[in-house]
């Protein structure tokens, strides 16, 4: 992250990354909702995982590396995350570590707990790679339960009480963005 | 597993999975020295993650349901698991998960804190997959500690303090694994 | 635990700890229904953490000892265990560790995430203490969520769904000790 | 935390907090290394937890509530938190939290693992509080390991590698205080 303060100067660069592989998941959705929200730059989570870095690698790591900001919107895999963010992840985290000093930023939507196990893994791996979190508001969308679904057939979020928890996070995520860019 | 005791009627089946994907890696001998102590079936866990079901991934999920045990030999990337072992878990929990029921023991070489994050992080992945952990020993390997190198350059297991451990898991995860096959 | 077979010569001893120390709180009244359900004798978790040993430690190990299994019932605080619980649990590790070996399970009723968090950490806990946790069903109750209250003002469980859930929780922890008791 | 910058007008506050209630104890003595080299608050965590609040908790959650900043110095009990310190932490969240939004560090003297497995614990109870831990350095002291002791029979902090950790530590976390505090 720049050095300089990205307050009034320039707007905030966010990128989002969906933890699912799928075409159609709800976890694209939901980065969706944000990213009609305000401009966030979506990056694929899809990378190798086997050979030599390939030029679709070094365009995610440069991707991660102009951004202010990172928010992750994942599902949970066996009470953890899914291999092909955490691959994603370790990529970009190959020296020199492209996520170090960023704010950060988790919201998933997942059966069960709403992927509560799987967020506090990924913050974990944030202290390895340097990433701050915000800490509220935590954001925890568990598809199965209620009488009406959330995300549509498509995956567009379309519960308003979500979306408005949803704006809280990237207000949250904003602040604590100028915050940590102040030199 | 299966409901009957295995006491003494047929050796107990144990089956190794190495987290690295790379084809000399230390967790990989790691694995070897358990292989020459004991007969365990190493699995290789660089399966696909975005297609159909292949025959890997069937074979793969053939001899974890046919065993009683499983021994998971892995580095830590960013605190965490390797991609590569978090597919191959994920693929052999689909239902039905044959992971199920089984005695599990892990240990890690790795640098930092030889791997004791993500043997945590793993653990909590065994509850989902309803694996069952030997608690001790706990086998932990630095890799960048100490006046001489516990691997060598093959990546085979040299240290025989380690070896001793390694000895006492495959112990406990025997013992257990009798103790949970009692009907 | 016995290195004898508990099977059918005696029946299963469990004791019960409740990690809130108030007098009247649901995680006690949670413990009330398994103690309905079955013979559980229910210790309590408040000890003084400062001084020597004092008697009502010596009993409270002495009780620990003598169980087959173990059931937590705690709320969450602050995303953890509750330090008298936590406190309890110190006292009876101390060499010998009377926890060791022994089957057990946990169950919360609080806000939230109904003690999901708390339970991860009881559970890694548990790796140092040597209990050995079944993995399902796996117990959270948010007492803020539903149209009806699940428990009443005594703290009683009230809620059938629940105590279906506790019955189903108390028949694995049996069906688990047993396995573990084989000789 | 103030909302106006603490940059140059006045010096920021500290406050150090131990885990443990001994009266001699190596964190303690590590904490007396950062008193040494900066003004810092030495706070304790001998609280009670049984009764109303009385007066001793008042006096620490207006210290608490102060400073700018907190250093957690801890060993680790049973792979968490030693209770009296996760009742301290309990007393100071009560509404209203005087935790939230200030920075944080965490170091520990501990045996095995320096205390890992306890710090994580930590950080993920910071999510709730609302406190944002510095990333880098981690700071775990194995006490136990090599061959001269890191800790006099004083308790105080002897071994000169280490206390450049500790100077580490302040540097990052008062650098972390200053960005946090602009508005």
């Amino acid at each position: 992250m720049s050095s300089l303060s990205i307050e009034k100067r320039r707007p905030l660069k966010i990128v989002g990354l969906a933890g699912s592989v799928r075409a159609t998941s709800t976890n694209k959705g939901f980065l969706n909702a944000v990213i009609e929200m305000r401009s966030v730059t979506c990056l694929s989570s899809i990378l190798t995982w086997r050979r030599k870095v390939p030029e679709v690698v070094l365009q995610f790591r440069r991707k991660v590396d102009e951004a202010d900001a990172v928010i992750f919107a994942s599902p949970e895999y066996n009470y953890s995350l899914p291999p092909a963010l955490k691959n994603a992840i370790d990529w970009a985290s190959r020296p020199p570590n492209v996520w170090a000093g960023k704010a950060a930023a988790v919201m998933s939507a997942a059966g069960g707990s709403g992927g509560k196990r799987s967020q506090y893994h990924l913050r974990q791996i944030g202290v390895c790679l340097d990433l701050h979190f915000i800490n509220k508001p935590e954001v925890f969308v568990n598809t199965h339960e209620g009488p009406l679904p959330k995300f549509d057939t498509n995956g567009d979020l379309i519960d308003e009480e979500i979306r408005a928890r949803v704006r809280q996070l990237l207000r949250s995520l904003h602040a604590f963005a100028i915050r940590l860019s102040s030199s």
